[in-house]
């Protein structure tokens, strides 16, 4: 079950990667994005290091450079090759990155079918982790080149488009009374995967709060701007007023105005910007703005937590696996929270710390997650561009403030309204 | 008394500007650091923008181009010159900026004596408000000036040396259990200040934790240098991995290495490093880096003012008044936490961020903290170069995480040991 | 005869491509270069803009975007993309370019086949440049390529590697009297192409001079670093020295020191650094230094230029056709300069400025040479990645004088021992 | 004699000095500009660098550290202060530095005094190079004082105004010759002095040209803006045109526009521009600009010089001593070329390069000049704020292009209109 779980993940990648030419997957755009070919060798990288390095019989590397250019931030593996630098790798090529993938694979099925159960037991967690590690490139590799292509003037797609669903419904608030709740996953014990990050699942406090029960959408951006929102300090962070004046920030990033209309760059072409689909690529200094604008604030990361748990799912959501490539407007309400997981990873107002009695673990592991909690805001939920089994209500991802180019965006928050709260 | 406490404070921050010539009151020695000149000016602004301006019967600003010149970061009272540029302004020196707070004096005496009740005691919060106002300025003045001073190869002092206490004592740990916990300032409504940040006073859930009763020595630091500190990834945040790197960083601040022996820049001289003093001058990322390295954390500003309020006061607490202007040895212990209030700002592991149901004041007087939260650090207690009347349980300072120029050192918490916990 | 001289130039860039993948055509290692694909699809654009636009009877642009993609300066022809980001552009791909470059082709052919004399005459000047802007950049292609490769840690070759000729030979001073000489081309009325920058012909005064006979070595350039030469301020122009510890130059360009031995990065692959073999890969301020260190001086262009007139050719020299990639040894002295055509470009003490009388041309072709009039240096000669027929007496090429990934050397001049002026 | 020179040349710095406060002298604006403060102390290191330290009985520095503090740029006398930081040492203040002077005055006097005819001869060109080096600093004492007071909101001026001399009169051409001439100061010999970058004299041969008789004014230089000079690229050289794109230059450096009006930051005051005044404070790249724009270019050194050579005195050239701290219209013409020595500081087209046959001198005296050679162009004349004495036809100036805080300005030339040349 191991070995078709690692085919299905790793095959994935590579489908991914498929309407990408040699050269798309050569480029990185920013010091922020990969190349797309870098991914795909990184994670297989992953497996190498963590996995067949130390449990194979005879290991030697696929190629003894590769475990100097394929490190990521691994500062306990050794020196790497600097990261925004990884642009100006033009070998090995998309083809040989494909061999290195091929005979990766073929150590990894051997190595997964030849141990006994108890090694086995002992290397589960380790080869899990390379998955989940696995489709979270998955979800880069897909940002990234969405930034790659959006500098070419050609204006070329990833993917066809599909229909987006419509109308985005009202705007209703659900309220929550709070209190002493727990957060954070529930355990490692029952099988189901976390990062450690997630964990220890604690105690919070709770104050009675609401949350819009869709995400904010482009009509309602078109609103805020309309009214001078990126004009007027008073609705920003300082930090985020000076970003913006800098870098002449005046919409969502990838917001292109054409003889007065807006136009906005997706992995299927460039488009009319929707009024009833989720603003999307937008800052958390920009989701703060326009939460201050509209007279309310960002959830907590524990709020949504809470929240989400406590909702019965809304259908299918939009994730990778939709081929959507973008995200969908809300539809119809169902009572529940609409959009919870899946189209855009939701900014929240928590920064991005350990949670109490968090430990990482121990050696080269241990640099996951912990080692980034400074400077970066944690973002719930999910994306259009999440794998499927990715997305989970205890799951943190994190970006600094000013990051633009994830498919972000925002749902509204407030304290409760006094005597309302249902629960 | 209202007119008392004015002549007071204001008095305060000419006494501290005594020493220095109108050279030194000119100088900007890095973007962070404002002249002395300008701080002596911005504190006269703030009563002239926020009481004389609406309230004075014929008002006309003492200068026009003052109104720009002397405004810190306040949006909505205009366009502000440019921070990175205070110490390129010769003029007003430092003698005019003295006929310009003579000026404000006698108009904001006036005004205050000739308010009937009513009016003074709806006043009375805006000037109160200027007065911590200036309270902050005057340490500030003093942690920029020791930084105008440090630059300079003749090693000037700003004032003479005082006895710095002997030994540090034994570190002690004081354990404590937690649970619902209030935090944040009692109410306004007892007349006693507090910053809009400290507000509202709110439940938070604690588990069991333990703090140190003293700060890290130099002596501690000195072990953390030799066992390879900041050269050890693995102990390090990774923005502060790459900050010391990029700014080669390899003691704190001030330190300066002379034939193998370390001295410290101090507002009163260069001397070696005393190792029974706390360390100070030294950013969040290497307090936390400490903090790993000796298998403990920074306490929560949660956890650090639950403590605070727990505990009797131990003794006067170095602050300004005491004129060591460094701190000093944490002494015998009392049995209370040793070093609360005073010596060093200390670091807590909590980003700052506002309080659940926070909301700032309208108008430009609400940028003064809210505007601030992000990518900013909370630090607690108080400094050697904090006026007495500044420090108190409920304070929030903040700082980014790499900020080395405040007076800033570091306290180790922990999680409780199981079973021990005496409250 | 100008379609087949047309399909020889043409061919000869694709010749030069051939070894390279669409990921190594890709890629832009710094601003200063440019990737191969760009160059081949930017030379095709010059003649799409510059002939076809003018002269096609029923012109249309092959792809409109392509006429912002590929311009690189001209600024008459409207806007362009930004250079530092000619990398990120993915698509059009190696292959489209092709396309591209075929299409131009044919159109080209069909326009010049059908010209009647006299519009071909006309036409010709233009199509002409269009042959020495393509050579141009044959040799930036090669050089480019170059820097990239050599950033990666798989160091691979473009080519692989011939003999590189033995022994340099023993240095030797030719002398050479000045007087009043004339400089510049001789005339465009002969039929032979060159720049506008090598006109107008014109007199200057040369007092006596001497040059030596062949380029200096790898093996005295050990010398002059074994010296202290990167150590000593006295040898260095001011902006030379900032620049040499700004970026910690130790050695040439592509030297790597390991294990003590000096390795060069070169087209065909890293060696040991030859010391039979010309220096190459400095910036003019590491040739000036050299020269302080000789006790000796570079030439002025036009003593260079004057000397290279008279001399007798000597032998084949090692331009792009003799596939070595790479300067060779000077060999056994002819009586003759050795190397003045080939191996390396050679820098001279002349500043890139226009000759007296000089005006540049009409419309966008005038951009050609005159902008770059500012802050470049002149060097003079040719080097092995020149493409033959490229090289002459009169040609002015100029780079900034910190610019080391062009191919560059030099030659020492002195001022004449006086009474030994043999001419 | 020497001695009564020597007081004259240091009372004149001092007389300079003498309306800046303490505040004044203490800024400074942006890293090419230095304190008034040390200017003052740089010219007495000078003397007592290299006069003092080697030639006085007993020396001993008058300071340890002002050996590294007032050190600009000798690299063979030890490390230095970082120039972008000589605004941040407040100490030595302005009175220190009085003192300091005095101090290096007296000994001077003293060694003078005291020495046998034998050694004064020997010293008396070191000595006679420090007055030169001292004029260089009060002129650019006041360029940089002018750049500190223009960034001041209160528009704080150094002096008060004078009459500016009304009509700037017609521009006539002045045509030459040429043929072969000689350039350079005649002799050291003669006993007058030059700095070593103005030898040798040598020959060049120049083509017949001629040169405007005036500066270009503020008048001509509204008509190139009205025409959109600075909005045309063919005009531009390619460095200047990014230059001015980057930072935005639309008009002369000190030009400030106020509700469609051009106002001129001036040492006497912010004063609307005077269309008779020459134009100021323009880089080479603008000058470069206008005269392409005008159809004209500008002269080279040698032009320059030999036409100087050849006017006539002119009426008192508009130097310091004038107390008009700017440039004055040219006024009537007498028949010889206007403006020549005073009011402008003129950019030439030619490259600061070594004249033939240049050789430093020996020591750190040797840096004075050679080791400044790359980058820059050669400029010509003098300007409102050269002291008397420091200006002649051999004189180079230089500065990089963009420089624009230095007084310059313009004068065309151009080729002469064939077979009218006079001489």
């Amino acid at each position: 079950m191991l070995t078709s779980r690692y085919a299905e993940v790793r095959a994935y990648t590579e489908q991914l990667a498929a309407p990408l030419s040699p050269e798309d997957q050569t480029v990185q755009s920013m010091p922020d994005v990969s190349p797309t070919k870098w991914h795909r060798a990184h994670v297989s990288w992953f497996f190498e290091t963590f996995v067949l390095a130390d449990h194979e019989a005879r290991f030697a590397p696929f190629q003894d450079q590769y475990w100097f250019l394929f490190n990521s931030y691994y500062e306990a593996v050794g020196p790497r090759y600097a990261r925004p630098l990884r642009g100006v790798i033009s070998r090995p090529g998309a083809h040989d990155v494909g061999r290195y993938r091929a005979n990766i694979d073929d150590r990894m099925q051997d190595l997964i079918g030849g141990l006994d159960d108890g090694t086995l037991t002992k290397l589960a967690p380790t080869i899990e982790l390379g998955f989940h590690h696995e489709q979270q490139h998955q979800e880069l590799l897909l940002m990234d080149i969405k930034h790659v292509l959006s500098l070419n003037p050609l204006e070329p797609a990833y993917a066809p488009r599909r229909d987006s669903g419509g109308s985005a419904g009202v705007l209703a608030w659900k309220e929550y009374e709070g209190g002493l709740v727990e957060i954070g996953h529930e355990s490692m014990a029952d099988g189901t995967f976390c990062f450690d990050n997630e964990l220890p699942r604690h105690q919070q406090w709770l104050q009675p709060y609401r949350l819009a029960d869709r995400l904010v959408t482009n009509g309602e951006w078109l609103a805020f701007m309309a009214d001078g929102g990126y004009r007027r300090p008073e609705l920003w962070l300082s930090d985020g007023w000076a970003r913006i004046n800098e870098e002449h920030w005046r919409a969502p990033f990838y917001w292109i105005e054409r003889d007065g209309v807006w136009f906005e760059h997706t992995l299927t072409g460039t488009w009319p910007v929707d009024p009833e689909l989720p603003v999307c690529h937008i800052s958390h200094y920009e989701a703060d703005a326009y939460a201050s604008w509209a007279g309310k604030r960002l959830p907590t990361e524990a709020e949504w937590e809470h929240a989400a748990r406590l909702e019965e799912s809304d259908g299918p959501a939009n994730l990778a696996d939709q081929q959507t490539w973008h995200p969908r407007s809300a539809g119809v309400s169902s009572g529940a929270l609409r959009q919870l997981f899946g189209d855009c990873w939701e900014w929240t107002s928590s920064a991005y710390l350990p949670y109490p009695g968090f430990r990482h673990a121990d050696g080269a592991i241990g640099e996951y997650n912990g080692k980034f909690m400074s400077n970066q805001m944690v973002l719930r939920g999910g994306c259009a561009l999440t794998p499927p089994g990715h997305a989970r209500a205890s799951y943190r991802n994190f970006f600094p403030a000013g990051a633009r180019w994830p498919l972000t965006g925002l749902r509204l928050a407030d304290d409760a309204v006094t005597g309302r709260g249902p629960r």
